[in-house]
């Protein structure tokens, strides 16, 4: 049997309040199935000792960082302590032309912004089960005083109430649960009949 | 921690040309997720020996049938032999209050019906992996002769060429495989944002 013209990879991003676990579900979804890619942000930051030139990061100085926005190449950013932190186009849709998905950990502002300036992403939302539940991660954190916590766990409420702007959202109960969530989410998206363009076309001459 | 509040299951229905494997399929997902409930229909054929009403069919006389039909009760339905069979409303309404995803084994022409009359029904196409698979499976029922396949080999093409009204397509090409993107699609769209009224408001308040 002729194969099937193989899909082009799906962007999917995750996002969430602070505490609700982001990074380790995504560790957890790659670990599960390591096909899947994460974006590599550029930033203005110099290399720390043994960072990779796109490995770790695209290092990039101001000027290069600017001349990108300029150019819609960045897909969200962000300032922190003096450094610019951005998500490149390009890269996401190389690894796409290879068949693979992304998994891109975005903050709830990233997020709004990679909507605006890619219409080709399923956006999900990590909640945490309860405001109870996300206060005591952030606790547990330890590297935090308690003001800190309590100014996180605010941001977390204002966020948890753009989940509407969000198509799906996943909650953050039991680790294995929310990567079969996740899972499911991104096998779903590839079976949307947009996605399979020319499939029609196949079945009936082969 | 406080009980999510639970969600109403949800309607998901297959379809796809005759010879395509939906009865194996929806055979597997309900042994490997016994909780997905099926639709039973109402017909106006008697009752065979061993039929039990409520379980095989709703038996009702065609005047009962029409009335049903009048009232908006019946989503789809088909005339068979001089024998109405149809679907009825309020036993999937019921079986979704409990909780209970329900998955129907639907005709193509009966899928466009229930697209008009249900609006909350998730549409999904079973496709075969190619049309020379499609002839092989009803080569293979053995039941028919030459051209009662091609007849119906004719009525696929035009189906599969309707494929675009439907949200999702599953491409029938291994059982398992196949079991696996059904039961993604249904848990991907429990995950969808507008499935989950209420959960901001219950996680904000917790």
């Amino acid at each position: 049997m002729s194969e099937m013209p193989r899909q082009r990879g799906l962007l999917f991003c995750l996002s969430g309040p602070s505490g609700v676990g982001k990074g380790t579900v995504i560790d957890e979804v790659r670990r599960r199935r390591p096909q899947v890619a994460h974006s590599i942000s550029i930033t203005t930051r110099p290399p720390r000792p043994g960072e990779i030139e796109g490995v770790h990061y695209y290092f990039r100085t101001p000027e290069q960082f600017h001349q990108l926005l300029v150019e819609g190449e960045i897909l969200e950013h962000d300032n922190y302590c003096g450094n610019y932190y951005g998500t490149p186009r390009s890269p996401l849709e190389a690894m796409r032309d290879e068949g693979r998905d992304v998994l891109m950990d975005i903050t709830v502002p990233g997020s709004l912004a990679v909507m605006e300036n890619y219409s080709d992403v399923v956006m999900m939302f990590l909640m945490p089960p309860t405001l109870t539940e996300l206060r005591n991660r952030l606790n547990k954190r330890g590297t935090e005083n308690d003001s800190v916590v309590e100014q996180r766990l605010l941001k977390g409420r204002i966020e948890i109430n753009k989940a509407n702007l969000f198509k799906y959202v996943v909650i953050n109960d039991e680790l294995t649960a929310t990567v079969d969530r996740i899972l499911a989410i991104m096998d779903a998206e590839h079976c949307r009949y947009e996605r399979l363009k020319g499939l029609e076309a196949f079945v009936l001459s082969h």
